[in-house]
């Protein structure tokens, strides 16, 4: 016999105007069975409290009608079609705390020197969601380091955690001391203590590197403790001179799906005037690929992981990958506000309307 | 104290004959606890429904024997065997419905005009297996749309579904309005409502591109509002020339792993004579990665996103995220029926067979 | 109202020195809601049977202290601690089998013949956990095929398994029916039946190579019927020419997340003396992705598939699909014991320590 999952099980839930993540999960699988056990372990439901419902996403509650009187199609579609608005309405929304903050050196006698702080702090990741956060000087992503090649370099990490941890250059070719995996490199950094991490950035290794804990990491990084590590180089190329340098570090652990930090329509749009050039620094920092697509303007590729491709080449759709670091050039020239997100859509949109890896290219005349 | 999981619980099943779900899971997991749980909330459960039961994947109830009478090993791998068998030997499977058909433009005054019209229907992905799809004109995917750069087209979307909808052109450089992200270029398309887009498609844009829905997308793309949109290039590369030029969309959503709208065994093969070169345009409209590989022949990888590579390169596996494009070349050298299938064994085989994104390259003499 | 996941609720957990997987789940999802089920539908609990208690991951039971008293912060800090140091102290920690050994071909008048038996066997995947495994002659996985192009191979595939098998030859374009896909080119392998493929192995293709299992393959490849079939080219590149040349097969099937088909730290190191040229031949016979991540030194990617590319490129961080072989030179310029593992970090880390997909390269003075 013909299985048939109607669709009508689907256009019930929104006729009758039912928003709720029950429906939603329904919509999604188009499965009656195991609705329950889905929502318990579904990527979804681990992965993203800002999905689970309305208010979490940054919709005011109330904004689905209660389910009593069943709405026309019209009424339904228009009830979602709401949530949508209100959504994109709302970006780019405020939220408490900004990560990924440009972070200036003290100096000691040439050397460039950053204190950093490793803390447990509540984030606000979307509008009125406040998440447990581990966290450097209290940001998510950690403040941005920025340094030059052959710069030297140290970072003082104060341990104000309940558990160990550490810190990983990741990209840096560093003395083996340096490399900051516990029990191979150094020991743990303990509760209350301290350690100081020197170095001299090596000539050559410019690019867009990255900062994290290597202890415990699954959670820590997950939870917060990382940053942008960008090493300037001496010579730029002609390809690098741009008007806006803009860094994504994505992440999909215990925050939801963020872009530095924040999840739609708490993400920052990025902009830049007609004819102008933008280097985007693609920084995956989660367990998950991300291929990121740019609307309006294609994207032209030139370093992975701080090395130069061989040759640039283009593309609009770029998967980025836990670990990996893209740097591309985007040459400005199509005015307008352009959706910026990753294209696995579960990660960028749900039928409450858009939320975590969203953000927008606004291009101004 | 060691833990042992011993095979015999898998040889039991087979010796059983137990071809059921429950004994696929446990074959795939080794692992008796949480089954049940496992069964409703695998990606299995939730994505693919034909694989639920052996009916559904094409193969008639009753294949598997009953469990009374324990089947000897050999008898156990025969059976086994005969639905792997039945799969293939009713490769390619008709069933109702073709997607990814080329749709002739009406002109009105030089400008291509395509009339979509989105509505809810039933799709039968394979044999006997009806889905609740979302089409364009009937169709998952929708019609293929071909064009020339600096093509005036005009496409009229009439919205029939119960909820608005929008089309996005991913991967042509649009003027903002024409971009199809509501409430961000246009408003949203209500029920019963229709929306025209036309532009003139931008020269230097050619290539393997893409339409579909950008509202409530993750639902409305998986359950199919999806197409190819492909620009011919004005003056076609050397390279380009070819005997064939197929299109292969790679879906993950609420039909099943798919190529095209279909599951194997209900999947269409490529087909080529020997010595004749072939073009293959992967698009991925799902949201998983989907490595694929092609038995007996490398494969030339020439554009990405309809950009051309710096170079062409050669593989056999390629993997293609969620929204990229990717072009390759096959210069069928090698008679034969090559296998050619996404390389997560998962997406396309079970202890019942072949299924979902697996298809063929018929080279023949 | 907003959301608040107190930190505290992890925290806890750490104070009281529980470090049991119900707290694992509690610390990666934060969500109180759903652990169990959670816990019986996670890939984790999926595919990591060796996370699932202290003792399958190497450590000792007991490690975790009884959740009677609380500990104090610091206390609960070295318990954690702890575990990661002794897993790290156990590497490389000796298990009984090793997969992957060079086999010396029979010579039959010019023809290389390897003579393979699958069969069933228990194989100990991390100290003590041991684990139902399919392999050819006893190893996980299968023994390595080195040959170069122009070779005349015969491999006599011997099945002493409770299913049908057959033999895939992934990447090499042999004759149709040489391809070992059961019912397409072959009939299958029935228990206690043999089958002999043989093929000269083309000119030109080269490189690095798998044979796998290619029936009911999503079980027979997760449960060890894989190995690595390199072929040798009649005139190496300049950029061959290496000093230790290795294979790092990686898998994600039932067996966890293996490299050579071990977890670690039971995997085994990769060593070069400073100044030393390795090449690393990646393989993933597993259903993830798996962004392979070496710490210090940089890799610089020559081929894909066994095909080079148009111009060697450089990271340090490489993205490795199912089905895919990348092959990469690492100049050994920077001594020290490298972290080398997969950047999904539920892949290579738990609160329990490294388990998984982590080894070392390891650069001696």
């Amino acid at each position: 016999m013909p299985s048939k999952t109607p669709l009508s099980d689907i256009s019930s839930d929104l006729a009758h105007g039912v928003t709720s993540r029950r429906a939603f999960l329904r919509t999604a699988t188009l499965s009656a069975a195991g609705a329950a056990a889905l929502a318990a372990c579904s990527k979804d439901a681990a992965a993203k409290p800002n999905t689970a419902s309305p208010e979490m996403a940054g919709h005011p509650a109330g904004t689905a009608a209660p389910a009593a009187a069943p709405l026309s199609p019209r009424a339904a579609a228009d009830a979602m079609d709401a949530m949508h608005e209100k959504g994109i309405k709302a970006f780019p929304a405020k939220t408490a705390g900004l990560g990924n903050q440009l972070m200036a050196p003290k100096m000691d006698k040439g050397c460039k020197v950053y204190d950093l702080t490793a803390s447990e702090i509540q984030w606000e990741v979307s509008p009125g969601q406040m998440v447990a956060a581990m966290a450097y000087n209290g940001q998510v992503p950690g403040p941005q380091i920025r340094v030059r090649e052959g710069d030297r370099v140290r970072v003082n990490l104060k341990n104000e955690l309940k558990q160990s941890t550490a810190i990983h250059f990741h990209g840096l070719e560093l003395p083996n001391d340096m490399d900051g995996v516990p029990f191979i490199t150094q020991p743990p950094v303990k509760p209350g203590e301290s350690f100081t991490y020197e170095f001299t950035v090596p000539e050559g290794n410019s690019g867009s590197h990255m900062y994290h804990s290597h202890h415990n990491a699954a959670a820590q990084v997950g939870l917060g403790l990382l940053g942008a590590f960008i090493v300037e180089p001496r010579s730029p190329r002609a390809i690098e001179k741009v008007d806006h340098d803009y860094v994504l570090i994505l992440n999909d652990g215990m925050h939801g799906f963020t872009i530095n930090g924040k999840g739609f329509p708490a993400t920052q749009p990025f902009t830049a005037k007609l004819g102008e050039k933008v280097r985007i620094r693609y920084m995956n920092e989660g367990m998950m690929i991300h291929p990121m697509h740019l609307h309006g303007m294609h994207m032209t590729v030139i370093d992975k992981d701080g090395w130069a491709q061989p040759q640039p080449w283009k593309c609009d759709t770029l998967n980025i990958a836990p670990g990996e670091r893209w740097d591309v050039i985007v040459n400005c020239n199509n005015p307008g506000t352009w959706a910026f997100h990753c294209h696995i859509l579960g990660h960028a949109e749900s039928d409450h309307g858009m939320f975590g890896m969203v953000t927008a290219l606004v291009v101004s005349k």
